[in-house]
């Protein structure tokens, strides 16, 4: 049986911490008891932390303001770092002109957009016209804001008569709507797409490494400190975890969210991913 | 450089042929010309012969209405072997009471349900009663006729609580729909859930062998002839073809399909599937 | 919590058992205790019996023997249907002439050949001679009886040059060598060259339904009896359980092999694949 | 058609030039005509270069000297950048005392091992002994120098009783050997493996990102230019082109190895994978 730590105690070995979100900071009750108590004292330390989320449905801006609505009130936008902010940056620096067809919200839409490149949903798209030479990219953005339907098969039949990149801007699967049900999140909308096309995908978001390595540009711009002095903290073993592991900083599981206690230990023998330390919550 | 056949000649050769529909006898043009006068040509040689096809949205009296309609006089429903008979009589063998969900249209459901099995579609599931304990099996029947998203959902939810069998009586990924576009077909649906819920579902309809052997029993129940006299007809290389080949019969492919003649080469090079003979059309 | 049944008084409902071998005749410490006194009861009720097994390395004879040997004193080989005899039919079948490349032992690949076709071990290929043309197919037998890094590479290439039918003889991944320790099956070698050549490649054993098939027409060749009239018998999930259940018969798990008391349960929730019953084992 | 364009032209846009090593400077046949004298126009146009390569069998010295045999006479050790120094790098940040254990040449090992850690052949691990529980990390070093029969199921048994990391430390499936012939590389033993544990590997190189943000860190400590600056060259489309398009900076295909002039348009459109730019060689 291994040892539970005191997330406090060991956060205190550490010059920054990037965080999970859902199942660290809040779950479908609300807010983890004793969470903001913990930044706090963070902050106190003088120890800097980010909040990495698949999510691409939201500015950094939204996400703030979301937690401010939780009760957290002092995690401003510049904290979050999202895979939204990957797809986004994707876009400004490998595409020029012409618009970019996309599945998902118009704010999410919007958030990834730039003066270049406007966006379309794919259910908009006139096949029978010219302008589809106009489109120079496909985004999946979120689960929400579009027919599945007309949108999955216009975005495969557009997939055949344009070879442009394609962007999965939330690689997750699921997600969790309350405390018995979960709903299919974008990701697996784009693994079906991808399986059916035949092309390779571009994902961004945890467990991919590129998303730890935006936080760490982001958070220590001048690298004042170096990997061995962050801590990732997740709830989910084979994003948060086998991401961080493998981006070489040290690793918590937390139990407030996908990993229950009773399961924990199981888990890790089963999937072979070995986070360093094991805590009952981030306010333990 | 293969050699290329005539069908008429080669057919000569067996007793009886499995065709394939879709790119054989239609395609979304309409019929493939001559194609009736080849069956007559069988039945004056004492050819016998079943269309086999992944469809499990008709019944095989159905299918047959649909072949009259396109100008086949003389094709009755006993001519049709489908994935959707293999799954009705799974249902019909293992099932002894209660209710089966499904993804698809009420006609699909209700040639699949029997005097002892009612059918309910899986968005009108109340999951906050006890009446989600007569659910006892789910079927992926067809992709139309529900709400994707709120049925997709549904379903992920319903296996997280109820352990019930799950079958996919149409196990194609994509369907043409005119000459440019295609659709996604409900084995992607089930391909999606699969993965999501991480149980093993139960697929019928090529290429595994099931829906072959099931047409052997049925053209040739009193065993007058053996699996040497029958050849399989397909557009398809992996489908009509390995299915068949696995199955232990001759296999033609012909070319009024997915396989295009200047491609017939290059497909079966590349994905090892190997056709004992190669014909332009069942009119060839 | 589900009930567990007396295999004895089960299987008294049916006219005839398929079985598995291994965890449920025999296990890495010798025969399991009472099953002879099984089969006995089975003989004396009248009830026939076939043992399916995913082995491509010995014919019914060896099989028979091996069982004897372990004191079984009365299961003649045709009590016996392998995933090697569908291999060695589609060789019949399909193949008229020239030589099949194999990885396996000698003793497996004289089992697969017959007067039309012999059989050359894939390290003995010589790639620069134009004999490599009377290779006709390749066949993977066994894990044993060759060098693993010359005949992998050797069938890598060959595959590169000559388009043929590929057979999977067996499909198993592992296998057990004793009570710690498994040994890699040729399935999973199978597996590592069909991802690398990217051809697909003709599969034999179970879970895949034409093993049952084949058993099915081997122990009632006259139709005295269907479907509904045999249990398999097994004691792992995803091969002999799931591949009964499509098939149509019913099923039932042993627990003395690698489903284990403690787990039968959590698995069968786990994997989605429900046998009709749960015994200790075929001598409960 | 695609416009070809002359490598020498576009290079001068970049401050910095990452280059694939095999199918680039080198194939089976020796240099790549010209390649030197490209390098020695990049330095006189002061722009940078590195090397990128999943080899984890050499240190970049070792790659360096081989360069120089092959009659490159000016490329030092700093100017490679392989995956095995991103194994290295992790083994070194993540483990701190005990054994690896390990598939490859003695070589191979010896690169990646420090003061704290010595390496063991995974074939010489004595599963009877204590001594198991000193082994703290598992790495996939080369196809070369073991036992593929006994070293793959020992690792398989070493996995089942120790949980600890695995690194996959070069992820490539194939290498091409002479002008005919390929060999299967570690990468797809690793693949083996991980699918028969079912547990998450750790995996090193093109085209996962982190490679190539190792190479920027490698080439630009000082953050004197950015992405923009940067161009990757290679002849493969799924590791070299696929990878630094997602990591954000431009790509020029060429068509020195794997991708041949013929088939690139077509390799281009089925995969999905779009160069920036295509260039026949880098002497072009």
């Amino acid at each position: 049986m291994r040892q539970i730590d005191s997330f406090i105690e060991i956060a205190k070995n550490y010059k920054a911490i990037f965080f999970d979100s859902f199942g660290v900071f809040k779950n479908y009750d609300g807010v983890i008891p004793g969470a903001e108590k913990t930044l706090n004292k963070l902050r106190n330390e003088g120890i800097d932390y980010i909040i990495l989320t698949n999510d691409a449905s939201k500015s950094p801006e939204m996400l703030a303001k979301d937690y401010l609505k939780l009760g957290y009130t002092n995690v401003p936008a510049d904290k979050f770092v999202s895979s939204g902010m990957l797809a986004k940056d994707f876009i400004k620096n490998k595409l020029t002109s012409g618009k970019i067809a996309y599945l998902g919200t118009e704010q999410s839409a919007s958030y990834i957009t730039n003066h270049k490149m406007s966006a379309i949903p794919v259910e908009e798209l006139n096949f029978n016209n010219e302008a589809l030479n106009s489109i120079k990219a496909l985004v999946f953005l979120d689960d929400e804001g579009f027919h599945w339907k007309r949108s999955i098969n216009n975005t495969v039949n557009l997939l055949r008569v344009r070879n442009i990149p394609v962007i999965v801007a939330n690689t997750d699967l699921i997600y969790p709507v309350n405390e018995n049900d979960i709903a299919v999140a974008s990701g697996a909308i784009a693994d079906l797409v991808e399986k059916i096309v035949g092309k390779h995908f571009i994902h961004f978001g945890k467990p991919d490494v590129q998303i730890f390595n935006y936080a760490y540009e982001h958070i220590n711009p001048n690298r004042l400190y170096d990997k061995k002095d962050i801590l990732m903290v997740g709830d989910t073993l084979t994003t948060d975890i086998i991401g961080a592991n493998k981006f070489g900083i040290d690793t918590a599981l937390v139990l407030t969210g996908n990993t229950i206690p009773d399961q924990a230990e199981f888990m890790i023998k089963t999937l072979g991913i070995i986070p360093d330390y094991i805590c009952e919550s981030i306010s333990s």
